[in-house]
């Protein structure tokens, strides 16, 4: 049960319907860092921002995250299980390689970034800009997963569910997805507790 | 050095001047949790943010956040130290130790915020939205912490200048300060390396 009275939606929609005034730059922040144009693709990027998720070990956002990615992904939900148990061994290209590495660092202390770390990122064709955000979603994951966790919000388990709103996610983007909170009525089984 | 090249500014404003598009809802979420009217003070949400940089060890964030918060309680510098170092035998109302505690467990891992860590709150006083609050507040800083951490940005040593620069922003609001980032010159001793 969550600690604080929620509308019943699950994971960060909960929080994000209680308090609106903070949900907006939440949403604008992983729309601009996942959805805007990039030279990472949007499936590259909900990688990082899944791997990130599964190292703080945050169900719901790696769940959904996780769908998110796959459906960008030809629906490959083995490439996205085989980046959260050993990033080094997925078919994934050397330059996303190097960027989950530094990824993993910002997930423990910013101050584990080495310039080394960020050379070899260099070395694989990573920009500057694909360094700052690959660092910025890692460090706002660090904050999405612990916003989830610490307000103890509804986690469900079914993967069918989180299939099947990372392919609407992954189709209209945060912003747009999040509207149905109040335009669309939720399934009852993804609100039940 | 930073990692990447960014714009010769002191901690989160290299990054923030670097990338425009995620520094608007960085700066709005910041301006939402600690300056928007609140029944919590601005002075304690500031101490929140200064306490959770500093158990993160982000040397820009706790001290800008701990001068920031300096300026709205009277410039008590004195308190600010006592919140980093111990907060429990600070001089700080028993709801805010309550809060903080809360703090501390959401900069660690979500998860470690129990029930009865909630339930201390509310016995204090503590409404929902303030424990909402005070979690998102400290995944926030979880996230500015590790975004200022984890580029290597510029973190000057010098108190005075994070006490100018607080006061400023004590006055003026995030937002507004950070105008200032095009249309004043930086005293040079600020960006000087």
């Amino acid at each position: 049960m969550p600690h604080i009275e929620l509308p019943n939606l699950p994971g960060i929609r909960g929080p994000m319907a209680f308090r609106p005034e903070t949900s907006k730059p939440l949403n604008e922040l992983v729309e601009v860092l996942l959805r805007h144009p990039n030279s990472l693709t949007q499936g590259e990027r909900e990688l990082i921002a899944t791997y990130v998720s599964s190292q703080n070990n945050c169900h719901y956002c790696q769940s959904i995250h996780g769908a998110i990615a796959a459906a960008h992904l030809d629906d490959d939900e083995e490439l996205v299980k085989s980046v959260k148990q050993d990033f080094h061994a997925a078919s994934v290209s050397p330059k996303l390689k190097a960027l989950l590495n530094i990824a993993g660092k910002v997930q423990q202390d910013g101050k584990n970034v080495t310039a080394e770390d960020v050379q070899a990122a260099r070395n694989e064709g990573a920009t500057d800009i694909e360094i700052h955000d690959t660092v910025l979603i890692a460090a706002a994951f660090c904050m999405y997963n612990r916003y989830v966790d610490g307000l103890a919000t509804f986690q469900p388990q079914d993967p069918a569910l989180y299939r099947e709103r990372g392919k609407m996610v992954a189709r209209n983007g945060y912003v747009a997805a999040n509207l149905t909170n109040v335009v669309a009525p939720e399934p009852a089984e993804l609100v039940s507790r």
